[in-house]
């Protein structure tokens, strides 16, 4: 027969599904020999059979029940509902995971008019005794009868008034008689039955009571949301209450064995003497310091240090551990893996290895990837944020913390800046025009746009703070204000931005700042020595590459040629190759596009040092870089000495229906071979310069961009050749270099084993091959995102999680198409999914060769390669 | 060792592969006893052989011709080069698969100063031997030696200004003879060699030549448009050549063994008395139709019928004879399948059966189903065509011919069809507005658009004659002209479309009507039998549907119910719909169109008569349903009691930047489920009105589009199947129906084995299928399309002939992954690619239950899948 009850002697804390994480850590303190009152637990298959059952509780299980109750007594040498010294039990619920605050408990259970007094000769306190029994029938009465609670307020208020009191310590030990009887009578008006007064039946009652707050609302949103199944049940500990309030040599307190704030390896805590577990939450007095024990109590004090010790080198993590002294004797009613910020997961778990309590691959273990952002942004100073007004949320778009004024013109934020002001750029939502504007904010708001959005995008990319598509606000770049809740900010007026929750604060706030050193430098070193996938960076300037090789990155997996073409000195060119009518035309505004792009590269194949740079070569459809309104064509027009009305009619003429499927990628240098031409000229020359002037080794992976089709690729791959090779031939130099595709269209994934006979690497590009695979353009989900997440149709949004079930196949497929010509083909992936944990646990599992991720997520993607590692050995 | 070469005597008809069609069909009549010139074959093993000894004839080869070379001197008693009876011979080319006109032939070759005055014995006419001479040596020069033909040309026209003479025939013998000297020290300044007068060193280099005309450009280019493999190699048949130019008892002549226009059986064709092949082809001389060739030749006459009834049988397909009567005595210089028209085809195919001389699974793959266009659409008469002035070219959008008045609005074409015009509608490109004009308009012509553009779409799906994408006419809507090279047309000038070939004509042109009967009827009856595949339409009117039954479908794959919302009592409320802001407001709008969905759906049933109907649910993006125009916006608002500002500003909001993957489909319905709520009520109430009052069967296939994620199919289909239970229950009936999804998306198809878990069927739409697959916007591919095609990267147009390597790969892995789940799956198709005969054939391979086409597709779908069948049997 199946065990359904075990004595807290009987489990352990491997037994956490079958007994709840609070059941199992019982029983395991109670298994090292440490002072836990003693009690039962009931399991998560009893749960999980009384639904079963129909939300009963079957008769062999209550009997199991029965059996164990007596078995406490016995322990104890208590009786439930004695005169004297009666057992009082708490009944907690403790599931697997867990859901803190999301079910019920009942303390104090077991009293009764007899009992309460029995309780009162304990404590020597005739009226808590009264009060603990008042509080028990009203939390009896709401949580298990489930009678509206202010249905017992208007009792106590009732008499209150009665007696012209204004407190409820005022209350006498007849007042509270008084109350208890007013209790009673709404228990036997709601239900129809008098207040169940045997111990044994309240007992049941509240068992079943846990049970059945599984699956209430809140339990069921919470578990939807945090994905947790709902087939898991939840455990009942009943355990024999003890109590902090028997006088002064009695107490309560929490204690975290490190400081969760800091990590520092020192007692954290608080504690009130005389007090019960609610009072130290209550704030009615203000609990001591932990250390302050060990002058009130230097012996309680010892063995608690000592218990701590035990309690961390045997769980080996930082604990958060319940305790109460009851007359000189201390019991522990709770320890648990403690919550901490980033900065004190890393130090704990590097201190933990020095300590020799856990291995480095227990410590890569112990920390969130995602936490780390934390780690790399300034943030707001604790103070300040006590203070903050907050004014509404957007999306998290970019980490960091950003104070400065409003501003909403590119140039405005450049101007203000120069006369040194801190800015934030706000704007509906922000194009490749505002990058100057971006560059040089402090942080970026917009309206509009998820967390792939343009803003979200380069902000990530700059590790600059950025709340985006943030729906509450409306933007009039013209007038230059915004409206958030009715209320007007003007240009100049003062916000803060929080890139890592997405709130945005009125007025200025004080940020510190943080970085890659000490614990965290250490414990990213051993994530280096553990992983297998290689990190990159998606850079496209010096700056960003300097700041992702800083942060650990071993190669350019992106720099996008795209953005060095918006500069004031080369729009202009750049737009008049565009607009050009013949081949001569547009050679000559390449040929003077050439040098920039050249020094472009030589700045980063300089910071990247012999590291490999993939270089995507132009990809976006042109009309991205012409301006579409009418003053800005014809400044345009004039600057181009070219008729106003030719111009608006070929910028006009590249417009698309469908941009994101249209004419860009290689497709612009199949039509336009000479665009390309120049870029790979730029990069040979930058190559020869390196080798010749700066005498460092440079490694070009020359990438070609929505390939779909074969020929793309072997006629750009030819053309790219034949360049590299006239610029060999000119200089007199030779170089390695590799020449690779983007996989993001979801035909080359199908075509992967063709491609890979030519191409030597592939980069799978998620980000389009999200889009066309989902057929979702993600510059217009904005409008059913909502609703989609909402409905559960997206577990999660699948442009920062990989689709392992869509895309994700895909990606295999591709993998294992391309892998199968060439066996050693290099592959790597530069979606924004690069610095996502779980994706990088994907690409970890798909054998791919690196990740690459914007320089802030480099940190990140270290840990979270360590941890794919390690997971996934067994 | 391999055999070379081959006599004629030694071939047969099944060796085209190694001795060339030409060579085996020589061979052929040769073997079953028909008068074949003697001669022998050079293979195709030869030419390859040819090429991988680096474009040398290997020594073996030399032997083997130069040994059959003699046999053919002992067969003919006559000798190469000799000066009274010469043998001479004919170099012609005849490769596998026939490229007419892409390959060398040398005639008379053989001729020298010797034999000239042999051949002049033999004819009794010196001039004449002198000519063939002088042409001899500039075929010879032209084609052997690749000296540039006006070269000759100027040696000719001097001699004629010298003596001035206009025409060549008033040249004597003695010019003929300085001519050919002429051209004797053209070769040798050009070659630097005297021009070969030994007849085997001449006949070596021809058959040089030929091999290496094998890989010339014009070869090559038509190679990989007719997508035939390089490496076939080409044969070389040595011929004597006889003469039909031996006085009156000579002729020559060409015929088909029946008439190639009409397929009627009689004997089609022309000769000419006292003449060589080439006179009948040059035009000076008007030659007999063959029927009189009875009287002038009564025994050879009978002779050739004869042979074409032999050679009919023996090939059991209509024949194209070549021939030639030297002094009396017939010969047969080539016999091939003849050339026909598609109503040829069609009759001779069905003909050929009733006769007894083919299968009917012969017929059935004698007819190119694309061919059958022809037959279903007017066209034009010969005899217009005859006086046509063709003014340019755009896409073949849509069969038939049309002619009519130029209009360039919707309203004047209605207007002016009441008034009893013919119009044609012609626009710059089409949109839903513009339905009601296309639809009474008899013919459609838009400058942009490719052959799935709306225009295209909508026409293909009405039967309408239409050109599309035709980019070198400009289009003025407003002011009512278009131009084509600087000519300007203006409202009501006559223009005519062939929407076949995508020809534009200037004025007004006689069409004839054809149509679905006797022997065209008699084959699709064969196809029936034979197919395995369902046909199906893709119809969203009652009228189109009708057309589609008459056409022989068996259902409906496609009904899109988006082009029903366009009438002008509808599409206010539509458009009142979309800007509701509440959901009382849309409900209230979609109530006013319930009934009118109602009765479309009651049209199409009842059209249909208890044959499956597939209903997609809405799909397109709202924005299409709104106008964009200030004055069109202007309009609206007040026809809606609306502020303008509103209406302006909602309407800006629907716009998205990438449409395709924006907002539309069933993520219309997860946010306004309302939508497809009234479209399922208008469906349920429709198939029980026809149950109850019209007495006839219904079969619903419900479709929800777009489906990409697991819960937007189940979330839909279980609105579906309460509303449709909700109108059971209210009219106590029920009736059958499907619910089912398009497989569109990419993830669609690798998730296709959960959905199938769900849905009834699975309908592959190939269109959106394709654009995401391949990352291609078909609205945007026209400025590279061009390109693609030029250079090879497409062999087709993706958007015509279903992506096999990419797409297919797609649609291969959603029907396994379907039928894994749910083996009686029921899946079609019903993108363009149903109607096209490869697609078709892909179709049947992968074990799909139906195709869906436009309804004048349907016939040619039906011999399609038959073919498929045929040829997917072995």
């Amino acid at each position: 027969m199946k065990k359904f009850v075990y004595a807290f002697e009987e489990g352990n804390k491997e037994m956490k599904a079958l007994l709840g994480g609070k059941g199992a850590n019982l029983a395991e303190m109670k298994k090292i020999g440490l002072p836990v009152p003693d009690g039962f637990t009931i399991t998560t298959e009893a749960c999980n059979q009384y639904y079963a059952d129909g939300e009963k509780i079957a008769p062999e299980i209550v009997n199991e029940i029965n059996h164990h109750l007596l078995e406490l007594e016995k322990k104890t040498g208590k009786n439930l509902g004695d005169s004297n010294d009666p057992l009082l039990v708490s009944v907690r619920s403790g599931a697997y995971i867990s859901m803190p605050g999301m079910m019920d408990t009942v303390l104090n259970l077991g009293l009764n008019d007899a009992s309460v007094e029995g309780l009162a000769n304990l404590t020597g306190n005739r009226r808590f005794a009264l009060d603990s029994y008042r509080r028990f029938i009203q939390m009896f009465g709401d949580v298990v009868l489930e009678i509206p609670k202010y249905k017992f307020d208007r009792v106590l208020e009732g008499q209150k008034n009665k007696r012209g009191f204004k407190n409820d310590t005022e209350l006498t030990e007849t007042d509270l008689s008084e109350i208890i009887e007013g209790y009673k009578s709404i228990v036997k008006t709601e239900k129809g039955f008098s207040f169940p007064t045997e111990p044994k039946e309240q007992l049941m009652m509240a068992i079943e009571a846990v049970f059945g707050s599984w699956n209430n609302d809140r339990a069921r949103i919470y578990r939807r949301l945090n994905e947790i199944p709902h087939d898991l049940g939840t455990g009942v500990n009943i355990q024999s209450m003890v109590f902090g309030n028997m006088g002064d040599t009695s107490g309560t307190g929490v204690a975290f064995t490190r400081n969760p704030s800091t990590g520092e390896n020192l007692l954290f805590g608080e504690f009130l003497i005389n007090a019960q577990g609610e009072d130290v939450v209550a704030g009615i007095r203000t609990p001591q310091h932990i250390a302050e024990l060990k002058s009130v109590m230097p012996d309680v004090y010892q063995q608690f240090q000592d218990v701590c010790t035990k309690l961390e080198s045997h769980y080996k993590d930082m604990q958060d551990i319940e305790f109460t002294v009851e007359r000189g004797k201390l019991y522990l009613l709770q320890t648990r893996t403690g919550k901490r910020t980033a900065f004190a997961a890393v130090r704990v778990a590097v201190e933990l290895v020095e300590e020799g309590v856990i291995s480095k691959e227990e410590a890569l273990l112990r920390v969130l990837p995602s936490q780390l952002d934390q780690l790399l942004h300034p943030m707001f100073s604790e103070k300040a944020l006590l203070e903050a007004k907050p004014l509404t949320k957007g999306l998290p778009a970019s980490p960091g913390a950003a104070s400065g004024r409003v501003y909403f013109h590119s140039e405005d934020v450049v101007k203000m800046k120069e006369s040194g002001e801190a800015c934030i750029l706000v704007r509906t939502e922000t194009s490749p025009e505002d990058i100057e504007g971006m560059v040089t904010a402090n942080g970026i708001l917009t309206a509009r746009g998820g967390m792939t959005s343009h803003a979200a995008v380069v902000a990530r990319g700059m590790g600059k703070c950025c709340v985006a598509g943030c729906s509450e606000i409306f933007v009039d770049e013209e007038n230059k204000f915004f409206i958030i809740n009715d209320v007007r900010y003007n240009e100049g007026d003062y916000i803060s931005l929080d890139g890592i929750s997405g709130t945005v604060y009125a007025g200025k706030l004080e940020t510190v700042e943080v970085g890659l050193t000490g614990e965290f430098a250490t414990l990213l070193e051993w994530a280096d020595e553990v992983r297998t996938l290689g990190v990159r960076t998606n850079a496209d300037t010096p700056r960003d590459a300097e700041t992702a090789v800083k942060f650990g990155a071993e190669g350019i997996g992106l720099c996008r040629t795209e953005h060095m073409f918006f500069s004031d000195e080369r729009i202009l060119k750049v737009r008049k190759m565009i607009l050009s009518t013949t081949l001569e035309e547009r050679i000559e505004a390449l040929n003077y596009l050439l040098p920039y792009q050249k020094e472009d590269f030589i700045g980063i194949f300089k910071a990247m040092a012999g590291k490999p740079v993939t270089v995507r070569l132009l990809d976006p459809p042109l009309h991205e870089f012409v301006p579409h309104k009418e003053d800005e064509m014809k400044k345009l027009a004039k600057d181009l000495e070219m008729p106003y009305e030719i111009v608006k009619h070929k910028i006009e003429n590249l417009l698309e229906i469908n941009p994101m499927l249209g004419h860009r990628g290689c497709r612009l240098a199949i039509t336009y071979p000479e665009i390309y031409e120049m870029q790979v000229k730029a990069i040979s020359e930058a190559a020869i310069h390196c080798i010749k002037t700066e005498k460092i080794e440079v490694l070009p992976e020359i990438m070609i961009p929505l390939v779909g089709h074969m020929p793309e690729f072997t006629i750009l791959k030819t053309l790219t050749q034949k360049t590299v090779q006239e610029v060999m031939a000119a200089e007199n130099q030779t170089f390695d270099y590799k020449i690779g595709t983007m996989i993001e269209i979801p035909r080359a994934a199908l075509i992967a084993d063709q491609i890979a006979e030519e191409a030597e690497f592939f980069s799978f590009g998620t980000n389009d091959l999200t889009q066309m695979t989902l057929g979702f353009s993600r510059d217009d989900a904005g409008k059913f995102m909502g609703e989609y997440m909402k409905k559960g149709i997206f577990e999660k949004d699948p442009f920062e999680s990989i689709d392992q079930n869509g895309v994700g196949k895909l990606v295999d497929l591709g993998v294992k198409l391309g892998r199968q010509t060439n066996p050693n083909l290099k592959i790597g992936i530069c979606g924004e999914h690069g610095g996502e944990p779980k994706s990088i646990d994907f690409c970890h599992r798909e054998g791919l060769n690196y990740v690459s991720c914007s320089p802030y997520r480099v940190p990140i993607a270290r840990l979270a390669a360590a941890q794919a590692a390690i997971n996934n050995r067994k």
